[in-house]
């Protein structure tokens, strides 16, 4: 395959006083169709790197498996962008539900989940771990290090599994959730201990991004960015720390505020 | 309805040296629920404004409709987050085909559709609309100043569609593709003719954003941030002028420069 991260490209420049031809570094954007035991299941875009680790972390985000060992097969054809996933144990209920609006029986608590399979799949949060403010700044100077090569074509997001103290594995992708996915994929595959990280996130807190977080079982999340209503309503409800807009030393806590460290070391 | 744009919330500060109590505003991030005559359709998540120009523009888009006219009745619950649409003519074959993976008989030209639906429904521009430099940027500081509002949360996307001279119509959301989902809509709605337009964009121009922009019929996409490869390929193929990075008073034109008049007029 090309380079599978960027592309580059003759553009046409305005520096402010004139126009220049100049070569370009463009993020590649890849589709990506996964079918589950014969049937189309999904069709993301996505960068067409760690595809396998990607297959793993969406199937896992979406319940349909724990384990990779719960795959039968698995053929990835990198330059169609088509995955085959054959499960041992078949699930037709599950690939029904997938992406089918959740409504709760009640019109209170369980309102925030919107899918079937998230509400399934997304435990509540008990972690101990604490992070203080200190760590919160290494840990984002660290994954902005990592991504410093993806971040070229300004075009992509990137997330890392974290300890307090150090980046345990980290990925950059054109879409911020398979970025997420890919992290969950590749803990699943090297079986590399996912409960009670921090993931440390370029971009904005969706309720996606929360979600994949609270499936991944990591209990605190820090942004650069800012988090949705939504995600905080989650958050809140599954017990995770959101730690959002990190930057120029300063950062702001909404949710469970218990694990940050409150006294700032330098 | 609270306010539909962005909530209050107490939150916990970190300035540089200490922590304090501080209200934040945070983007709302709403679940929208689709149903087409009967059937549940897609659910996304938005900011709940202009849910009718949301629906109308969303199902223009996906193919369902050409004008609102072919909807039959549609009813919003706001409270609830679900619109219940029924078309004139009921669309079995589309929805089967919505969101399934478009494989082109030949490997070459049609790679870049993904979807069925947009096969279908994005057409080749042959707008002859030019722009100067000193209009994109007088554009995209007119967009800004619309979206100012919203850039309080820090978490919404703007489209904004526009003359040469000028800002037509402007929205803001949480999801990037709803916000031009809406301009769609909005010019369906109300009449407001839409081809041979400019589309100023806050965000990344992806492949889905570029769709949305043929599907509308704009000759001409500004942005503040980066194109993807595919999204590229795409304008390359129909017909649309790709301009980035317009920033400080610098851009990059990356597609169809034909209609960027190079001369820079303070």
């Amino acid at each position: 395959m090309d380079n599978p991260i960027r592309r580059s490209k003759q553009i046409l420049k305005f520096d402010g006083n004139s126009f220049k031809q100049a070569t370009d570094e463009i993020a590649v954007e890849f589709p990506f169709t996964i079918y589950v035991d014969g049937d189309e299941f999904a069709t993301m875009v996505c960068t067409p790197t760690h595809l396998k680790e990607l297959v793993i972390g969406f199937l896992a985000s979406e319940g349909f498996i724990r384990r990779p060992e719960e795959i039968n097969a698995l053929s990835i054809d990198e330059a169609r962008g088509f995955a085959y996933v054959e499960l041992v144990q078949k699930q037709t209920i599950n690939k029904e539900f997938f992406s089918k609006r959740f409504i709760g029986s009640c019109c209170g608590k369980s309102r925030q989940f919107y899918f079937h399979n998230d509400a399934r799949t997304a435990k509540t949060i008990t972690s101990q771990t604490t992070i203080s403010i200190q760590q919160c700044f290494n840990l984002m100077e660290q994954m902005q290090h990592f991504s410093a090569d993806f971040q070229l074509t300004g075009g992509v997001h990137t997330a890392a599994l974290c300890s307090t103290e150090k980046l345990l594995v980290g990925y950059s992708d054109i879409g911020r959730h398979n970025a997420l996915d890919k992290i969950y994929g590749s803990c699943l595959l090297n079986h590399i201990a996912h409960r009670d990280k921090v993931i440390v996130f370029s971009g904005r807190i969706s309720s996606e991004v929360l979600l994949k977080v609270a499936k991944i079982g990591a209990g605190i999340i820090l942004s650069k960015s800012a988090p949705t209503s939504l995600a905080l309503d989650l958050a809140h409800d599954l017990g995770i720390t959101a730690v959002g807009f990190i930057r120029n030393r300063r950062l702001n806590v909404y949710t469970h505020s218990q694990r940050v460290i409150q006294a700032y070391k330098k």
